[in-house]
């Protein structure tokens, strides 16, 4: 058996590779992280790594944004995720082993109803800066019609107001998937005249399909994936 | 002024994020790479992380193409790249800075004549088995009509052989983005029968557009950007 710290670096390189297949998607479906990269998860989350990717993504979001021509009649549209793209559900997942545990939908819906996930700081200050610049907040989220009241009251909680839509799964788009029930949503606002210029997401489900923004941002999230 | 060891880390967290927005293609068009980042690139291409990243993305290409059902009729298709995914540039850009000074065609031209670039060991290896399983190989590349003997002669000392086609930028090819030229050539491809199953590129320009591959795989490339 190597010594301890060899096999740390070993698991470090094993986990980093697996965290690039991750986010730029050429993983595919998957369910838990590695057990092996568990220890690797949870630094990422909670050391500096994951604030700085998330600010770098939020730095070009807002680059791209400044240079988008806004309109004078309210139809420019950014259109943004929510669980770990405004809201960080961090305090749950650091519960509940960063992703390698099998998802726990009750017990989720309890963290949910709490209402109390904190804001991505970067995220905050970009949702602040787009409604500066003129845009349209669109929230476009996988939580169902029921959670409306938790959802909304959780984004005020962490200082988000003023959205324009708060689009949830209604009965009629459950058993669809993220990817499909996303850009069915995009797709009536841009029938409604909206341009959506920019969408941000930490699921690749969040930003692919059809009716894609002009350019899409994808956050961090080496906790979970979903279709 | 800080101690050196704590710039240099300053400088990995900046650079890593950097290259998370450029890998999940956050970062949009860029042209040369940060100049505070040429030893975090350096580091990163020439020690073990490019390729254990590269092997990762070979591994999940290849755990989807053996669930693939190949027919008996020869359409299986898998697409490859070339350069900085089949081939490695690594020895002329070890030479020009690692993606830090800015592109220079005659010199890079001149190195494709050399006709000496060696194989990205995970594609090489990529490359046979999906062969073995019956795919039929595209090679679709950037490269200009005028270089088809030069790529060949290169892709046979690298050991890739029995390719389906080897797809180059001809006269009318010229004057369209990465993306378009490659879309327009897998469309046609589409149009002649094939069922491209996956695709392989290290830009997101080889694997976006439309007529886009049924997976796609984005290898790693912190060196350079291509539309």
């Amino acid at each position: 058996m190597p010594p301890k710290r060899h096999r740390i670096t070993d698991d470090n390189l094993y986990c980093d590779s697996w965290r690039f297949s991750v986010e730029t998607n050429d993983a595919g479906t998957w369910t838990n992280i590695p057990s092996r990269c568990v220890a690797f998860v949870q630094d990422y989350m909670t050391g500096v790594r994951y604030l700085s990717d998330s600010a770098a993504v939020a730095n070009y979001s807002l680059s791209f944004a400044r240079g988008v021509q806004i309109g004078g009649d309210g139809k420019d549209a950014w259109v943004f995720d929510i669980d770990e793209t405004l809201l960080s559900n961090l305090p749950y997942y650091e519960a509940h082993g960063f992703g390698s545990e099998t998802f726990d939908e009750a017990s989720f819906d309890e963290w949910v109803d709490l209402a109390k996930a904190p804001a991505l700081p970067a995220s905050l200050k970009l949702y602040k800066e787009l409604q500066q610049l003129g845009f349209k907040i669109f929230l476009l989220t996988g939580r169902s019609e029921h959670q409306r009241n938790a959802t909304a009251k959780n984004l005020l909680y962490a200082r988000y107001n003023n959205w324009e839509r708060l689009l949830l799964r209604g009965p009629s788009d459950q058993g669809t998937t993220a990817t499909v029930y996303k850009s069915e949503k995009r797709s009536d606002l841009i029938n409604e005249g909206y341009r959506i210029h920019g969408s941000s997401g930490d699921q690749w489900s969040d930003l692919l399909g059809f009716a894609v923004a002009q350019r899409s941002f994808k956050l961090p999230n080496p906790m979970y994936y979903i279709a």
